[in-house]
Order: C-alpha cells, then structure tokens, then sequence
C-alpha cells in the first residue's frame, strides 16, 4: 500500500498518472466522493461518484478503509477492491490526504508506505492552483489558506519528495517502491529459499 | 549507516567495491582485525592490520563501533574516523558480519541500514569459495559449514538482496540508498523549509 499525499496543488495527481503507466505491478484505489464530478471526470476512473445515503450506508458497514470530509464533500476507499488487489499481488495506490493517511495506516498492518509531497516554494504552489482552469479565484484561494495546516502533517510520511520537476519526482518515487520491495518482509517465499539451501 | 552482511562467498566484497566507484558520497568503514594480511591486501585500504594487544586496549578505550571474533581472529571497526565522515554529511558503507550488524545499530542510534546478501543457492555459493585462489579446499570446507547458521541471521536485516548478477545486485543496493535517502528523518533543513513556506 503506497500513499502520496501532499498539499492540493502540489502535484500529487500528475505524479501518481505518471507513476501507474510505469509502473504495471501498481493499481490505482479510486475514491469514492459525495461531491459533483469536475468537468471531465469519468465514474469509476477518477472517482465513484455516490450519494450520502450510499456513503452513509458504506461508513456503518466498515465497508470504507478511511474516509474523511474535506471541504464540505466527504470521500472514503471502498475496502473490497483494495483487498482484492493485494490478494492478486498488486501494489495498491492510494491518493488521499493526511487524515485518510493516518485511518490507512491503523487498517494496513505494517504494510504501509507514506510519501509526502511538497511543492518546491509556496509562490509556485500558487501558480500551479491558478493554472488549473476548472478552480475560481475563491477555490484558490481556500486551498491556499489549507496549505499550511496541509503541510503540517509532513512529519507523519515515510519519505518526502520535493517536486521541482515531475520527471525527477516520479524517479524517486519509483526508487521508493523499488527499495520497499526489497524489505525483508515484503519477500515471498523468503523463508522456504533459506530453508532450503540450509538443507533442512 | 549501511551494513551489507552475507555468508562468506555470496559476494558482498564484489557488490561493496562496485558500490563505492558509483556513489561519491559513500565512503567505506576499515575494519581493524588481528589476522595476517592474505596475499594483495593493503594496510588501511583493506584492513588495519592490528596486534591483540592493540585490539584489546581499543575495546577498553570503547574506540571499536562493534568487534567480534570470527574463526581465531579478531575484528572491529574503530569508531572516529566513522564519525568523522557521518559528521561531514558522508554515507558509510560496513562490511561486517550479523554480530557485527548487532552492535552497529546499538550505536546507530536509529540511523542504520541493514541489507543481508544471499546466494541465489547453496552449489553456486560453493563454486564462488572454490574459485578464490588463495584459500584452501580446509578454509572452504569450514566456510561451507558455517553457511547455514550465517544465512539464519537475514531475518535481523533491513532488506535481502538475491546476488544472482553482480550487476543487477549493485543497482538494487543503489536504490535501497536513493530511497533511504528520501526519508523524512534523514532530510537535512527539512523543518526550516518547511516552515517558511508557512510564513511563519
């Protein structure tokens, strides 16, 4: 279970694209959300987009590995297709925020890697926002505000990257997946191997 | 801190020397021992060559980082010039068995990384011992017989590394270093940057 979190606008949403098609063995958790879809937004591909008596009914049914209310929408990860994906030996992508970090963490026994990412200055965190066509002026402006509180929560992740360049910041981000499948205890098999050249 | 430890024979001293060619940053910690040089080893590039009484007064003094007997010699890595490179923002590379890995991350205080080499089996590890001209088919032997306990200690280490290619194993040892590198506790000014994108 991979996580990238980062202050909104920092480059999570590019970096984590650019991540899956490199990357064959990573699967994508998509979020469910109570919020109206974006322009371009397809269901099941960026979100499943739900009712709040659908989240409500999924929150009692622990049917949700996190969920929280950002803004005035409430998102969650519907547990079953993450659970299906891990049994079938894939890495699990999670975008969500420090909050959902933190219920991820309580429900991944051990087999959770966090990476926060942060912009490379607060002025280019505010260029990137007022880029993004889809954003008025105030939606700017109130994730600008969240941005330090956002920030705040850096000390909870595993690894930090600075995302100057996307290129750059997607190499590492591979070199962290590439390093955690070498953990000790992410190996299969690992056990039996050494059994078997200690000729027991 | 990072520790590569395997059986005798596996390659470490191969991968170790690869390593330090490619990562400028990374320097090599010599260990002290009481053995007689082997034909071609140099006086402080592969080991301090020591006397036991010398060895004996370093272990009062506390100026060994870890040192354990192995066969009939004494081993140990003299502490200062370790912390002198640490404190000059250098990486350390140890070569030094499971016992040795033990005391390491006592004094490491949290900043120790462990990779464990393997064989990718138990005949291929024997070809490579038989191939090294300067020990007999005795020292083989034994070796061969210490394997099995050797290999029984990967489960104290970090990361396992499956040295079937020298090549593909120094890249993965590479990106165990990038990753690390990348994590929260080891980025240098990290709070600081932090904290004047806050504007505080």
């Amino acid at each position: 279970m991979l996580v990238l979190s980062s202050p909104s606008g920092a480059g999570k949403t590019t970096i984590s694209r650019a991540l899956l098609s490199s990357e064959p063995n990573l699967t994508m958790s998509v979020s469910a959300t109570t919020r109206p879809p974006r322009p371009g937004e397809v269901e099941g591909v960026d979100y499943h987009f739900i009712s709040r008596p659908e989240y409500l009914r999924m929150v009692n049914e622990s049917a949700l590995l996190e969920h929280a209310q950002v803004f005035d929408n409430f998102y969650g990860t519907p547990r079953e297709p993450v659970e299906r994906a891990l049994a079938e030996g894939c890495d699990v992508l999670f975008d969500v925020d420090w909050q959902g970090t933190q219920q991820l963490a309580d429900n991944a026994r051990n087999d959770l890697v966090s990476i926060f990412i942060l912009p490379p200055s607060i002025d280019e965190l505010e260029r990137r926002l007022q880029s993004r066509a889809q954003d008025s002026d105030d939606v700017v402006a109130s994730r600008m505000s969240k941005a330090p509180d956002e920030m705040s929560h850096y000390s909870e992740y595993d690894y930090i990257v600075v995302n100057s360049e996307i290129k750059k910041s997607v190499a590492e981000v591979r070199t962290i997946l590439a390093a955690e499948r070498l953990k000790r205890q992410r190996l299969i098999g690992l056990r039996d191997f050494i059994t078997s050249m200690q000729g027991n």
